[in-house]
Order: C-alpha cells, then structure tokens, then sequence
C-alpha cells in the first residue's frame, strides 16, 4: 500500500458551548489546512461535545510544534481535553494471549500486509502454545504462566516489558486472565480487549456455553477499553452472527472465533487511527 | 393468495434411540403421503430427539381420525409426546398491547392481507389509546385498565375474554404488564412475547434506555414463550441493528420498533405453523 | 409523540473549497443558535462539498424570514445550492401503490401512530384491491387503471391528483408500473421507489424469482429517487437477509415484504427529515 | 482439538419418489448406527430429492467397504448420484493467489489451529509477493507467472502441480485470472472462488469500484464454485456489510476483505464436510 499523506488529528472533549465548531473551523482554515474528515459529537443530557478534525499537513501554515502551540489557547478558551496526533507516528502494539491463537494470527499478519500500520515487537502469553506462530511472524513470543498466588509477580513482568518496548497499546486478543485494577491503570484506554459475547449478555467466563443453555437465536462478540469492573469498559465495536438449536457449544465458538477477530481488529484499527473517544463509560466513534 | 393443499404436520418430541426416523417415514410413506417438509434435531446431551414432519392429504390412504389413529402405536412404542395438525385449522389470536401500537397494527395488517393465517377477533389492552386503531381493522376491542390491586380481577376478566372467543394464542404485543404464573399457567407455551431487547441483556424495563447508558453498538429484540420467569422463557426468534453514539434514546426506540414488528410476526408465523418445539427451555425452530 | 421545538435545517451542496465549515458554523453561533445536529461530506474525486446543518430556533437572533436572507450572501459567496427547512414544515405525501399492501399499511400506521410527520391524504392504485385498507386510515383512494395505451392519460390524471391535493413526495410502495420521462421530471427526487432486490443485483421485473434461480443465500431490498433509467436512481437505504435453498419463491417474497416495508419507511423518514442530498446520481444520507 | 469419532456421510442427489428417506434410515439403522445428522431436501420443480446423513462408524456392523457395497442396491433402487465419505479421509488443498494475501494467512492460520482439517502443501501464485507469507507456515510456494500468451502453459504447469501434489481440492483466494474452460473441466465442483461483491451484483473486475460509483449502502462477498461461466457457479456462501458515503473506495476494500476471507472459509468448511451438493447451477447447504 502506498504511503498516506501526512496528516494532523486533533481530538477533542470538552464542555457543550457555542462557538467551539466555529473556532476550530478557523484555526484550520486560517492556516490553509485541507481538511480530510471532520466529525462532532454533542450529548445534550451530558452537556459534552466531541470532536475529531483530520487535516493535510502539506500546505499548512504551521509545523507539528507551531501546530500545536498555535491550538493551545483555543483548547484553554473551551476547557478542551485535546490532543493533535500525526499520521506517521507509529504506534507499538503487544498483543497478550492464552491458547486460543485466531486473533493473534490475524493481526500479525494484517500488520505483515499493511493493513495495521503499527509495530507489534511482543506477543506475551500464559501459556506456549502460540510461541511458533508469533515467531513466525517475527515477535518476540515471552511466556509468562500465572497461578493466583504469581499474579503479582507476573503482571510485574508483562509491565516490564511493556515498558521495555514502549508500548502504546495493549491488545488482549483472547488473553484468559483478568488484570488487576493495578496493571489496568497504568495503561488507561489503552488496552482493548475482545470478549466472546454480546455484552453486557454473557459477561465472565464460558460465555458461549452460556449462549447454548439459554438458546439464544444470535451470538456476538464485543471489543472495549479494560476498566477496573470486568466486561463493563466502553464498547467500541460490536457484531453479531445467527445461531440455531443445529449449532452446538463447538459451533457457537467456530462461529465466534471469526466474529472475534473481526471485531477486534477493527476496534485496534479505530483506535490506531484515533477515532474513538471516550467520556463517561462510553465511547463516540467516529468512522 | 390462493389456498395452499391440505397438509398434516406430525411434531414429535421423545428420547432419542436409534429407528424413529426410520418408523415415522415409514408411516408416512405406506400411506403414501408426499412429504412437503422434514426436519429432525437431536441434543445428544439431554438425549432428546425432536421432528416435525409435513406432508399432503390429497392422495393419503387416511383421513385425519385414522391418521391419528395409525400413528399411536408407532408414539407409544417411542414414548413420544407428539400431535398432529391439519392445515387447514385455524388458530384463533388475542392481541394484547398497551400504548405502543406498531405491533398491533402489523399484526392487523398482515392478516388483513393473509400472511397471518388466522383470525384476530379480540385486542385487549389495559390503555383506551388504541381502541380506534384495533377496530377500524374489525377487531373487538377491550380496555381493562389495571393497577397491583386490581390485577387479580383484571387477569380474570381477561381470562374469560380469552374464553369466550376460543383463544388459541395470546400475543402480547407491547402488554407492558407483567402476568401471574397463575395466568401463564392457563396458556403454557401458547403465550408469546416481544421483548424490547437482546435478551439476556437487557431484561427487565426500560431496554433501550439501559442500552443508550451502557452504550450498545448494536440493539436487539427478541420473541419468546411466556414462563413464570421474566424475560427467561423460550426464545423463539431474535434479531438486531446496529446503533452508534449518534442515537439518543428516542432514536433506539424508533429503530427497535422496525426490529419488534418484524421479530414478533416471524414468531407468531412460525408458532401458527407448527415450526417450533420446546424442551427443556429452548426451543427448535423448524424453518 | 411530544412536539420536538422548532428546528431550521440548512442543506449545502457546493464546490469545495476551504472556509465553509467555518463560515456556516459562525454564521448560526454569532445568531445565538444551538446546533443539535451537524454532518458534513466532502468527495475529494467530484471536489464537492456536502452539509446539513440542524439549529434549535429559540433563541436564535433571525426569525425565519431574516434567516433565509441573512445566509444568502454566504450562500452566493460559496456557489452553493441550498436550503433551509423548518421542523414544523408538514409534507404532504400521495402514496401509489399496485395490489400489494403491506408498504402501504406500514406508512398509513406509521403516520396514524406519529412515526411519520406528515400528511397522506391519497392513495393511487391501478387496481382496486386496497381501497379498503387505505379508507380505513382516513386516506383518500382513487383507482386509475393503467394500459399501455392509456398510461399517458393515466399519468396526466395521476399529476393532476398530485397537484390538487398539494403532493410533495410521492412513494411508490410497490406500484408496479414504470413511469414516464416526462412524470419523473415533474417531482425531481421528489419520488421514491422500494425495488424489492438488493440493486444493482436483479433489476427489473420478478427479482424473487431471478433471486430463486440464480440461488442466492441473500436476498435484499433498495429504497432509491426514481430517475429516467429503471431501477437505477440514487440509492437512499438497502438491507438483506439470509435465504436459502429452504426458501420457495414464495417464502422469498415473504421474507423480502419484511425488508421493503421496513427500507422504504426509513427512506421515506431520512427525505422527510432533509437527511439525504443528491450529487451525481448518489446520495449523501447524514442520518 | 481433539479428534472427532469416525463418522460415515451419505450423499445422495435422484429423482424424489417416495420412500427414499424410509430406505436410507432403515439402512443405517439396521447397521446399528448413531445418526448424528440428518437434513434433506426437496425441490417440488425439478423433482429433485437431496439428503445428507452421517452417522457414527463405532458400533456400525459394516466397515467402510461393506458399507459402500451394502448401501449399492438401495442407490441403484433409487437412481441415486451418491457418495459415502469418512471422516477422517483429510483433503489436500491447493491455494491460488494473487497478490492480496489475507484469504491466503486466514486460510493458513486456520489449517494451522486445526480450525481446517485438511493439508494444505502448496500455494500457487501468478506474483511472487506471498512467497514469504506461505512458506513461513510450510507451505510449498510456486511462482508462476502469466500473460494472454502464457496462459495455456501456465495452466499446465499449475495442473501438473496440482496432480503432484495429489489435490482435492484447488481454493481460488483472491486469485486474479479467468481459468479456462479446459482447466475448470479438470477439477468439476473442486474449485471453489470468492468473488468480491454480492452476487450477481458487480460480477467481472473492480467490483469494489463499480459498488462506489453505484452508491450501493451495502457491500457483499460471494463464495461460489467454478464453471466456465465468470462469476456464474453455483453460489456456497454470501455476506455482507454496511457501507455509507463515508467510504472512499479503499475503505469498501478494506471492509470487503474482512468479508471475503470469513466467507471463503465458511464455504471450503462447509465443501471439506461435504455439506454442500450442487443440482443445477444452485447448491444445497446442509449446515
């Protein structure tokens, strides 16, 4: 794939006013920026606007630092929580994972295509099954077991490496454990995670033999941010599939797997290209 | 639309062992019956096997009491819980709705046009608002407001409605009361639901608000059997649209009553023509 | 339904150039507008500029006149083809339809039950079978026959009609009959079709059945602006659901009565709501 | 995964008459076998009977080439086309490609977790990008290149590869050139395609470009067997996704992909458990 032009995203929450399209339209327009996607978002009930604004650099009267120099007192007049990020900043992945290897697969090789314009140096796992496949595709594969009792020591280690490789983004592409409240808040939005149900149905473990006991007619799948309370993070994406009474417990997960990875890529994609917001315990996203 | 042939349907509900399908195709075959529909499923886990079998009339060497009266050996000798139908009877329906009148007026509709095969002689509703509505499509209509006291009498005054106008299928069709098991019990498996979510999520009042706050990307509604359980029982049919930050609550609403409509007729079609099966809390759907 | 406060919705289609989103945005805050709702869309390949902008009128400095006059000097400035629509603004709509009713019952309730805000006070058939059902709704039936030779004279009686009862949209909800050049040119995207396929799949007559021999596991629905070229207008909405070799052209064309209600009713709610623009022959839906 | 019991399935494609399904039950009953499924189908037109069935080989008093001779007169009784597969029969698989390799990792990836029970030992490409892609899981990689010239050797070379390889079956994944009539009479019902639109929707080359200019708001994916008619075979499986007039034509390329490698999957699936038979130019999929 040909390489993008370089483009400035800025993103923003902040108090409802009036005014704020305006000023952003100008800070754009007033500095010959080409706009290439613009977005907003107003929750009345909540009072919050959100934006997303997306730009060609080329032309642009201003450089990255002028750029957001020049934005600073527009974000302070609207009380913006900002961000101005540009497209040839090359996010770091690691990708966390137990046994089950369809989403692992899956985004390796979408990133060895081009279709994840991120590095994933690291896949880390409890267990070794999936070591040759991350290898294969050329990450460092680290297995690192956990028992209730190593917990804290293991999540000690995966932050280690975490930190070793500057890691942006956490993805937990079928990673059995749960974090704790500690790991999750070093990484805050920064860890999506699938989950093999339609939440908030089936939230915990097993969730498709749950599916199967109460003969649900559809499954679905469900990527989110991790927060501290389990399955209950933002929603970024959701999908779903038909079932019938023919499927068993082992249909239901084949037909999950291709829900799963589905759905998770395309939520790593969203937030690589900073098109999810969050605020509150929800997400805006703006595709 | 014309009048399709007189069929016969066997449903078949017994312990799964090896030479049922072997005997009833056999039954069906030395009477020389053209077998228009089969279908059988078996749940090796609860050992049960279930079919349904349909076949025309015109050319069968029985007519309907020697019919039924042929295949009793062959039930009791499987231990089956079996019936057959005749195509041409014709259930008999009760609407009951509150204020929401979409699936009414859908219901109405399509067996105004005949795509409901079965008479509506009675809307009931514990609100006077669709009075209008029901009986412009000639349907009596009767408003039994209801409070906590006055259920126990309400439910009576409905029962004996229900009785009166020889009731085969209670639909309810937005009642947003909730029935005593002492009601449910008068109707097992003859009472069908629309509930306004993706069940299981969602259960209980007020769906769609609960999805706006937990912020869904997808809503549902699911058709099910009525139990003593809320939102628990049978599901016969569910299906979903997607939904984005974009839609505030009346928006999920007005999105959901498309799903609703549709959902709740391809239930009751499917029930009036003898294409679903429950055991356990489950249900076959033979479509 | 509850009156929603008044609104002004501006629509925007113009050459791109940068500064509109500015200009347009200080335009309504410097009027002391609240926007409740703003989507724009640029196609960079056609160079053209799309917009709609929603604005709450309480509070906002012009009145309706004033408004439409303080914009034009933007308007001119910009080349812009432009409207500007108020919420209580009630379109009137004829809707024509052949023997099949269930689209014309779906938009007859929905407009009974408020989901649709606007008049229908006709109905126009070439056959005669739904007067009934759309007299019960209080609409107007008229039954103008159609041959090939009498289609001219039809049509003139038919914009007649039009004209008298003062018609903004006409809908075809599966009228059958192709309509001339010459009628098409008289309501400019001001006719809407529901072609029971998913286009550009099965144009034409008997889609179902095409469906059913060519063996498709989809079958689709496409709500669009009729144009001179059959089945070829800019599309406005489109849904599917899965068939399969269970399906008889008949079970087709039952599922597919389901979609085309449900697809034509929301194309019929994005025109009402000034949501769909048309450029080239595709539309822009800001929904 | 574990390994699956050995089970025997019957296909069967003759003439419907009566007592075909009394003959075929009896027959697997009387040999003491578990059915574990059963489906069968009927099309009243073409007079055609279809069944699958696949039972359990433990317990069943014949082994595998008793149970071919013993089933011979039922089949020649009926006029049947039929064949009787086990399960642990493993289908070699040749991949073609081009240069769009996602079909291709999804297809390796799954053979990989055992998700495709079947060898998959070569890939075949007219581009030599995926070399690295397919021989990183094992896989042979052939490079064969073509022109308009070329063409008649080249098919030579891939079918002499294909014979050396001893392959069942040859997986069109995204393999950009029209086989000859003399090649598809080679492998008849053995090549299986995806087509990259929603068929008949956008048959032949760019479809992802036609979908755009059509302005089509959904986007399809069509997984078909291959005759010498383009785009034309027998159709195994479709999906589908939204699209808006957000989507440039890359976005609808990136979308189809996700589309095209689940569907490609899901119908080599349902061919490697013969679940698809093919009568006339449509299949029936036992699933």
């Amino acid at each position: 794939m040909a390489n993008p032009p370089l483009t400035a995203t800025l993103l923003v929450v902040c108090p409802d006013r009036p005014g704020i399209v305006a000023a952003v339209s100008r800070f754009v327009f007033e500095g010959g920026g080409n706009i290439i996607h613009a977005d907003q978002h107003t929750d009345p009930e909540e009072g919050v606007f959100l934006q997303r604004v997306e730009w060609e650099m080329e032309g642009f009267s201003h450089d990255r630092e002028e750029t957001i120099a020049a934005f600073r007192p527009i974000a302070e007049a609207f009380e913006m929580q900002w961000r101005i990020r540009f497209s040839d900043e090359t996010a770091r992945i690691a990708v966390m994972v137990s046994r089950e290897g369809h989403c692992m697969y899956d985004l390796l090789a979408r990133r060895k295509m081009g279709e994840v314009r991120a590095e994933i140096p690291i896949v880390i796992s409890n267990h070794p099954d999936l070591g040759e496949g991350a290898e294969q595709f050329g990450a460092e594969f680290r297995h690192l077991p956990v028992t209730a009792d190593s917990k804290p020591a293991q999540e000690r280690a995966v932050l280690d490496l975490l930190d070793r490789h500057d890691i942006d983004l956490v993805v937990l592409a079928r990673y059995m454990q749960i974090l704790t409240p500690d790991f999750v808040s070093r990484f805050p939005r920064r860890i999506v995670n699938i989950h093999h149900s339609f939440l908030p149905a089936f939230a915990g473990a097993r969730p498709y033999h749950k599916a199967y006991e109460r003969g649900v007619k559809i499954i679905g799948a469900t990527a989110h941010y991790v927060t501290d309370r389990l399955d209950e993070g933002p929603i970024i994406d959701q999908d779903v599939v038909r079932a019938s009474h023919r499927d068993t417990v082992a249909d239901l997960i084949a037909k999950g797997r291709d829900l799963e990875k589905v759905v998770l890529a395309r939520a790593v994609l969203l937030h690589l290209e900073h098109r999810v917001l969050v605020y509150g315990n929800k997400t805006v996203v703006f595709d």
